[in-house]
């Protein structure tokens, strides 16, 4: 289990290298939801996502080898992980599956770091840099599994707080469960933390159906920052206590949260950052009048050119 | 001129229509700049950019007649309108200039505007609604030269100044003037205001080195929502007592600025929105270390898919 004060003493840590990210509170009836609805608009973070809370917050709690750090991930993860080494000084080496796209290649090579293209899938990428973080004796930054991470990521759950005050909920969207265990660890059951999924990539929800992390078939929309094969045994721990329930949506619901985000509040989010909201506006979570929800916004690296 | 107390006036006049927009500090040498940066996100706004806040200011200052609101804009101004109109119940009539493109046409008719095309520019337009106005008694609503306008305009200075305290500078983009107008007249010299303009719309720099509004050819990427002719006779007035200069960028200046903003802060503003920012990136204005600059992002009016 992560505490609060694994959290506080992350956000400590990682305080000079990362962004307090705004949020913005909306006027009633926002969305034709009855809700007091606030968005925190974590799309601005460093790397255009949440992930260097973790990233940063595991380099700075250990003692980093002359090899550096080394990760599996062609998408977010991978950029914060490179941006957060070489922010830092240290050598990254960033381990991709062969299908990644170019520009997420070249998006690495930006941030300095060495990137490894091997396997034919994320899995193969993963074992792959194991392999290689054993002979280096690199430090390996997990993408969600690692109790650092999450506690990085719970830095997410004590700014909102900090900034709104007593939320009565807080819709966070799940891939591996790196950022709901986090700021389910936070609020340790102060709020209610509703979990909000792709029908196409439903970590948690089957984790919760069968007892125990199980591997789910993942396509869709929203695979490249959601798409985890599993949730995470650390995240799958934290919310079987703190987080309430999870919701399903369809790749149409988040694509309508997507263009409504766009439409009313000239927000650009990439499928998995508008994915919180499409809990809210499906309706598959309904919130009462009055009650005050926080949606996380969590990332926005997405093409604007391919958004229409 | 406009006072401080009108300011604050309008600021309770329109607050229960207009979204408090949210800000981001950002880190030391955000940008490679020596200054202490933040960001006014004004394009999350309603309608997506700072316009509403002078057209809720006009229209709730004045009994509006059964004939409803009438402006002419086939822009950001005719969209404001608009939406405060349908917002309060009142009529809109927009006369926009014949070669307005269809979607800005939709989209004041999705905010329930009556759309008027005639003429062949802006200020063909902005005659006939002027004529309309004298027949039907319809309220006008100037895109910038009227004190209540500006004085809306001007409350995005005040919530900026409850927002991040004492900046020593200010970077407004300026086009017909109605946003640094409403700015400066709040902060009166407490605050260096800084005019930037495109290069290809310089209507404020024109008129200082004129000594008076005078007309410039406008053209350049910037050009739908700062390409006014001519600077309005009160934001002129304002500036020459609380402005302290005004600098000119490129249109290359601009798009870098835009690509930045989405690069590293992940935010879309159309080139207007972009071009406080450009003054600064463009080193146009230069900041000296430490100096706590605060930058309008104005309006994000753009269509993702042609960012690229």
């Amino acid at each position: 289990m992560i505490t609060p004060a694994q959290i506080e003493a992350a956000a400590q840590r990682v305080d000079a290298y990362i962004r307090v990210t705004p949020y913005i509170e909306l006027e009633p009836r926002a969305f034709g939801s009855p809700a007091a609805l606030s968005l925190k608009l974590e799309m601005t973070q460093h790397t255009g996502s949440f992930k260097p809370r973790g990233a940063f917050n595991r380099i700075l709690s250990a003692a980093v080898p002359e090899a550096g750090v080394i990760a599996a991930s062609g998408g977010n993860h991978g950029a914060a992980v490179a941006y957060a080494a070489r922010t830092l000084g240290y050598m990254a080496e960033i381990f991709v599956p062969e299908p990644t796209p170019d520009f997420k290649v070249d998006r690495l090579r930006r941030y300095g770091a060495r990137v490894v293209l091997t396997g034919a899938n994320y899995a193969e990428a993963f074992a792959a840099s194991q392999e290689r973080a054993q002979e280096t004796g690199a430090l390996d930054v997990h993408a969600y599994d690692q109790v650092e991470v999450l506690a990085g990521q719970g830095t997410l759950g004590r700014e909102l707080e900090r900034q709104l005050g007593a939320l009565d909920t807080v819709l966070v969207a799940v891939g591996g469960g790196g950022l709901i265990g986090g700021v389910a660890a936070w609020f340790a059951g102060r709020v209610r933390v509703i979990g909000v999924e792709p029908d196409r990539c439903p970590t948690l929800y089957a984790a919760r159906e069968a007892g125990e992390p199980v591997d789910v078939d993942v396509s869709g929309i929203a695979a490249d920052s959601l798409g985890a094969r599993r949730i995470g045994n650390l995240a799958f721990l934290i919310a079987q206590s703190y987080v309430e329930s999870v919701v399903l949506v369809t790749d149409e619901e988040i694509r309508s949260a997507q263009r409504n985000l766009w439409d009313r509040l000239r927000i650009l989010a990439e499928p998995g950052g508008a994915t919180a909201l499409a809990g809210l506006l499906s309706g598959k979570y309904q919130a009462k009048p009055g009650e005050r929800v926080g949606v996380i916004v969590c990332g926005a690296n997405t093409d604007p050119a391919r958004f229409g």
